[in-house]
């Protein structure tokens, strides 16, 4: 079948293919995510997320446009384990947000759910009421091959829904590989999300997820579970006093909550609040805005300069060569190095 | 004056230039070297810390053969900040070391001594009692311009020692930059040095130093400060329990020592023994020695690969520019960062 009339005849496609055509109204399109309009904010997501060649001018277009609008909300980075209760943290949170006339964006870097389209906040009914908010909108992961590729379109959907009026954005990770050093690096504060007990507070922590966390959440501190949560929660602020001061100087802390029942969530609310008032007032957060804006400028240029020189024909079997001749001691790691750089 | 006639009048010249010569024979330094001989051992460091262009085929040639011969020591990292007592330190362990029938090679890396030659253990009269010893070599750190350039100097002084016949090499840095990672990928344990109090438990440590160590040790636990020590050092073991398992499985353990009386320095002495010998049953001794040497292999390239770039034409001004566009909201780091690599 023609593509053509197969996008006339069904809505059941890609829906990046609705932005092949040649007469996109970026103008249009920016005025309405501009108004704060749902839908227009969503077709500019799908717009930047979309990787064909022929959008990118669109979506490039569309991001210069947004950008002078960007930059005024509090972002809010969330990671945490599959089970620690993320969503139901994120509704509750959401609430609250919403109810001090808040307008909140959800957003997820999830870069294994390149194959199910989003696994995280795939499922929106686990969200129910934030779900059903008009200030609220709730975007699953992008696909992408790459945690790279996921990141930039995540930071992009940031500037969207800046412009588009959203000033409280939560960005969420189940922290695979990088990605919550990716989710640190584009958030002005980082929340690690635990449980009491069940491994969690000692096997299941990540190299280098302590030294980046702003604060650290006990979830489901409710029940039997109260004790536990309150032991790990002084457990943790100790541990946290043996870590690296943070350039913000503002003290790391460990909270209990129950998300489920809404307990403790106002205290957290409470302490982002202070938080961006006196990092705004230290010129802290700008300062952490503007050396994230370079953090990726240049690692993306890093990136692309190794993924360029790693696609280069016959470098990878070459450099499994030599990866065997250096476990063998035939040559130096060093001299491998050079040799694969003087004949690329 | 002509360089090769001031060669000839007198010694107070760059040791490399010695080098320069046609007739260097790598057979007899070889050879000389195998046999133990600490001339032959300091020549050949020498030789390959140059970075002359006549050199580094001699080097190349001298690396390639005593490979072979590299790899059988154990080789252990050391950091602390200046004070912390790290040649006070060396020297107990090194006696202790042998007394037990080891040879003992001391290398440093400090990337910030350019300038000095050598700032650390370039004073090797406060290892008195090392420096005495023909079983000990003691090298201060090589100079270099950067951390990569060092590192590598001294990962090859690692490999000349080997084949000299050390089996305990001990690799130290105050910990400038980057300097403590790469530590940590060319050991097989790093220990991380440190003082009770003195602002040394909090704000001295820097992000990541306690996920790096294999044990932490409190010096100076002598005296007045005794009580202090133990304290600290319980401290550090439960702020150690917060922290990812290592993948070696061994616990990562705190002690106290003063070095200064050599007391507590048998412990450790022996928890070293303990661990290279479980982790030479458990196979990870040679896992973490294979990763490290891949590592250093992807480390170069991207490295080179990074330095080639930013040393084009143009390009460091023209990143200038685009970072001030960022700033000012013209241009998403990602459309710079294609900007740049597109004119490159």
């Amino acid at each position: 079948m023609h593509p053509k009339s197969r996008n006339l005849s069904t809505s059941h496609i890609n829906p990046r293919h609705r932005f092949i055509k040649k007469d996109l109204d970026v103008d249009l399109l920016f005025y309405n995510l501009r108004k704060g309009d749902i839908s227009a904010l969503s077709k500019a997501i799908t717009l930047v997320e979309s990787t064909a060649g022929g959008d990118s001018a669109f979506a490039k277009a569309l991001l210069k446009k947004s950008l002078p609008h960007s930059g005024k909300s509090f972002r809010l980075g969330i990671t945490g384990v599959p089970g620690v209760g993320k969503s139901t943290f994120i509704e509750a949170l959401g609430i609250q947000l919403i109810t001090a006339d808040k307008k909140v964006a959800v957003l997820a870097i999830d870069p294994s759910s390149s194959q199910s389209r989003g696994s995280i906040l795939g499922d929106k009914t686990r969200m129910e009421e934030l779900v059903k908010s008009d200030k609220a909108f709730i975007r699953p992961s992008p696909a992408g091959a790459t945690l790279g590729g996921v990141a930039r379109k995540t930071r992009e959907a940031i500037i969207l829904c800046e412009a588009a009026g959203y000033d409280f954005i939560i960005v969420e990770t189940v922290g695979v590989g990088q990605s919550e050093t990716a989710v640190h690096s584009m958030t002005d504060f980082f929340l690690l999300l635990k449980l009491a007990g069940a491994g969690d507070d000692l096997q299941g922590i990540k190299r280098g997820i302590m030294e980046m966390a702003d604060a650290i959440v006990i979830n489901k501190a409710d029940g039997d579970n109260e004790s536990a949560a309150q032991r790990a929660r002084r457990e943790f602020q100790n541990a946290v006093h043996m870590l690296p001061v943070k350039s913000h100087q503002f003290l790391v802390r460990a909270f209990t909550c129950s998300a489920i029942n809404s307990s403790g969530i106002e205290d957290i609310h409470e302490h982002l609040t202070d938080f961006e008032s006196q990092t705004k007032e230290s010129h802290h957060f700008q300062k952490r805005r503007e050396q994230q804006e370079l953090y990726w400028f240049h690692q993306t240029i890093e990136d692309r300069l190794k993924s360029d020189f790693y696609h280069k024909t016959d470098v990878v079997s070459r450099i499994k060569n030599l990866e065997q001749q250096i476990l063998k001691r035939e040559i130096t790691a060093f001299d491998a190095a050079d040799a694969i750089l003087k004949q690329s």
